[in-house]
């Protein structure tokens, strides 16, 4: 094996550590400091192992999931992580995204860049049924704290049920159940004033 | 589909949740902020997809991986993390993890809760392929952070290359290719003064 081929994959690894700085919207409950991308990305993967039941159809292919979840941030060491309910920020969000990924992929030998690059496009394109589980599960993990922790992100922003509704409804897609349990959650922090109705 | 069966998967989920605020001896390479359990699953994970192809070995079963990861530290949300050189803390490091994955694991329904416990025993026995794998990693990573963090926890607790040897040299059992590189990296550390010769 050349000395190189782990060079590089090293040198992927240790670069990939700055998605701990990557900081997003949503608070953790305890300290409502907000979550980093490492943090966010690991409770992705155990939800994807516990929940796992609830995908839609039949035959996931957890590996395929738990990939894709593991990759799925990466590009945001460079693009930043782009709040749900910015518009404008989403509007140019694939551009700098796919900048990024090219950038960061690039570290790997040949065959690995194609395939994580490839896996973190699935994700993106919601093109198979575990891109859709994976995208229901990163849909579903910021409502999940967002209403453990009293709505602080969801208030901060002033944002209403009904954005909560058409941004995350491709839950249902991908894991239709979660996707009526999500609803209950949303009702509730209506009730609660977590989110405007 | 019982409803109370993901009300309690939800409940582990939450609880788990926790994991973000169990901090380590090792620090971020940018802030220099001593990294949380989360964040080093998730980079274990990463490691694992990337050098799946140094584990010993054939037919690793990379999803087995994964899973033990992504769930080895949940036991730390009780048990706190134990400092690998700190032999009074390792003692009882046993009895006061498993004391909490009594109680942690049990919050999932009976069939998951035998089955991720399982994952846990697997990967702190090392009786498997995939175990040592994954254990390896677990004694790479912070190698890899010591030293490109200048060894920033290597020094506040005057660590010594022997020390660093007799502990991660398992990581030969998991991926021999692995040990190597890290041998590297700590003969670096020690020319670069970051380990007691």
């Amino acid at each position: 094996m050349p000395e190189d081929r782990l060079t590089l994959q090293m040198r992927f690894i240790v670069e990939a550590e700055q998605i701990k700085q990557v900081f997003r919207q949503t608070v953790l409950l305890q300290d409502k400091r907000r979550e980093n991308d490492a943090e966010h990305s690991w409770h992705l993967c155990l939800m994807a192992i516990v929940l796992a039941e609830h995908a839609a159809g039949t035959g996931l292919d957890l590996l395929r999931v738990l990939r894709m979840l593991v990759v799925h941030d990466l590009v945001e060491i460079d693009a930043g992580d782009t709040f749900a309910y910015d518009n404008s920020g989403n509007a140019d969000k694939l551009q700098r995204e796919s900048a990024a990924a090219d950038r960061i992929f690039a570290l790997l030998p040949d065959e690995q860049e194609r395939k994580l690059r490839d896996l973190w496009q699935e994700f993106e394109a919601r093109s198979t049924p575990e891109a859709r589980y994976a995208a229901a599960l990163d849909r579903l993990q910021p409502i999940l704290l967002n209403y453990h922790s009293g709505g602080v992100a969801w208030k901060r922003h002033s944002i209403t049920r009904q954005q909560v509704i058409e941004r995350n409804q491709c839950i249902a897609e991908g894991a239709p159940r979660l996707w009526s349990y999500a609803l209950g959650l949303i009702e509730g922090a209506v009730r609660r004033g977590y989110l405007r109705s």
